[in-house]
């Protein structure tokens, strides 16, 4: 059946970030990695370049990455990293780095993520400073990459006293999302991506909030169709959020929502216990309740965004045990603290957000109260 | 003395470097360095910060720094970093990140790079790619550092298999070259620098190139006044360069004259046996011959350049026991190759400039002739 006459939902879809002179397209469909070297062409012509994976992802996809980007002309190098967020390091970057360089990788050489988050952040802040700069190209392999770090241009690494402290704005030249890399997912990372689909239905699309309401259960059985129109969706919100406001001067850092307290559940817990996405979960069911207990928001959307994402299937409760002064201490070591202070994404509404400053203390100790009084 | 009766050359000058939002001010004198912390208050409010240096640096004025910074209201943390190129590393990198996320360092805090070549790099690095840039601030404390890298924003670390391959294009928000620093280097670094300067009149300034011929045993003799015309004529000539191609897309690449072939003798030689300077003083001699053979210059220009870099006291002979390949291998690893081939910078007559593209095999070939046939 030629692609014209397939279902609208099925069809590749591409969508451009507007950012000037670095725009990049995001082609978003099922089966488009195996285009990856045709669309490249079309950005870049033929030469080598160099597929950074890891050992899960690349039995899966890597041997299609490669045939497409060879029948296209180009000439890949593949560097595997192992798999998991404690090799988002310094580390891994420096293994990257000595691979380019043994290779002889160009400065008009473009460096592929074929990956999740980890891999995309790792290879974008790698592509940003080899040779202070080369081409970078996404393809995005779980359902949180796509809706989330395929549109932004932040590349970065963790370093031992925390997530995300080193790293750069660097625009990819192309996004390649396969939807259908999403149903070779373990449930929990689909669970997990949710949670940031979630979220911008929560901050700034009280539609999508409503879409995932009622087709939660379709969604959670990927269904496919529904999936694409996510990611597409979510990638739109992204891509206008981040070209009003590209390197987080103000309006972006709204796409914190979740993320203050769940970094530092992450951090607390050592990277271990949860997903990136299971912590954000805990983070946004304390940011509504943060906003409850303000009086930005009502009881009901509170319980809105919690009974959401209670029905995926998460525990958004504050792991025990944990004390107000290391909640304290995380907190205040991330980014966005200005003057001791934490700017603190808060919920006005389904579909609109706004910022508070919320002191550190005052997150811990709310954060230790436990989230049941509201479930 | 009130300072408006000092000679114009001795009063401090200011110089914008014009990068539209990115402008910055670059502030030339003798004693400038006991007006950072007022000249930062202008352009950042009071706050922590941290001065990145070196213990050679720190012994002579790191005291003074401080005390300027602390008497304007800021509060500064101190890291010191091993004396010596090799230290331009990933380790270094490590060890900036890690004081940095000890101190809670926050996005709004500068970081100052209080040394030479090798600590701007690598501050610069480290500010470009920390919270994903923070304010970065430079107080070159060589006649190198404040000819050539307070300008530019190139900043860099250094890989096992060769300099300057990793890094950022990222601009300082403040520089402040004090002119009295030159006093205290050793006459070695005086003379690596001065490498610098005349290189900017062979390819740019015929003017500056006819001054140097003039003057060369005053400014060796540390005469205050033309050192500082030497810093601010440099500095206004590559902050020219730079607003015309920030990101080195093209023009820009002319200020590589010597370097091609100065960065193989380092590489070659393991870093130990050359300062900087001293092997783009190499660079530069066979650049002129390269050119003189290909018919571009005339033996006259080629003698002329020759001829002052030896005045200078130094040694432009590429170093006996290279081989063709050797050579050939390094300049091949350079950032400049495009498809195999390098974009050399020839000089066409004193002051003026143009781009050839040589092989690395060309390139190896006519530096193991030797220099000595034009002396």
């Amino acid at each position: 059946m030629p692609a014209e006459q397939l279902p609208p939902t099925e069809a590749p879809e591409v969508l451009t970030v507007e950012l000037g002179d670095r725009s990049y397209p995001i082609v978003i469909g099922s089966g488009v990695l195996d285009e990856l070297g045709q669309r490249l062409k079309q950005v870049l012509s033929p030469r080598g370049c160099a597929v950074v994976t890891n050992p899960t992802v690349a039995k899966i996809y890597l041997a299609r990455t490669l045939r497409s980007l060879r029948e296209a002309g180009f000439a890949p190098l593949t560097i595997e990293v192992p798999d998991g967020e404690e090799h988002k390091s310094l580390a891994s970057l420096k293994l990257i780095y000595d691979r380019l360089a043994t290779a002889k990788i160009e400065r008009s050489s473009p460096l592929i993520a074929l990956g999740g988050g980890v891999i995309g952040d790792l290879t974008g802040f790698a592509a940003a400073t080899y040779l202070r700069g080369v081409p970078y190209v996404q393809v995005p392999t779980t359902l949180l990459a796509q809706v989330d770090s395929s549109v932004g241009g932040k590349t970065g690494v963790d370093l031992p006293a925390g997530k995300n402290l080193v790293g750069a704005f660097y625009q990819p030249r192309l996004v390649v999302a396969d939807i259908g890399t999403i149903l070779t997912l373990p449930r929990r990372e689909v669970v997990a991506g949710l949670v940031e689909v979630i979220k911008y239905g929560v901050i700034l699309d009280a539609e999508l909030f409503l879409l995932l309401e009622n087709e939660i259960e379709r969604i959670l059985d990927l269904d496919l169709s529904r999936l694409q129109e996510l990611v597409r969706r979510c990638c739109a919100i992204k891509a206008d959020v981040v070209r009003r406001d590209e390197r987080e001067a103000d309006f972006r850092s709204i796409l914190n929502f979740g993320h203050t307290l769940g970094h530092a559940v992450e951090t607390l817990t050592g990277y271990k216990r949860y997903l990136h996405g299971e912590a954000v979960a805990v983070g946004m069911a304390f940011a509504a309740k943060l906003s409850r207990v303000r009086n930005l928001c009502s009881v009901d959307t509170e319980r809105r965004i919690v009974g959401l994402l209670q029905r995926t299937g998460l525990d958004v409760a504050v792991p025990a045990g944990l004390e107000v002064a290391d909640i304290a201490a995380a907190v205040g070591g991330d980014k966005k603290v200005e003057n001791g202070r934490v700017k603190f994404v808060c919920v006005e509404e389904i579909g609109r957000a706004r910022f508070e400053m919320v002191t550190s203390q005052e997150i811990g100790r709310l954060a230790v109260q436990g989230s049941a009084e509201v479930e």
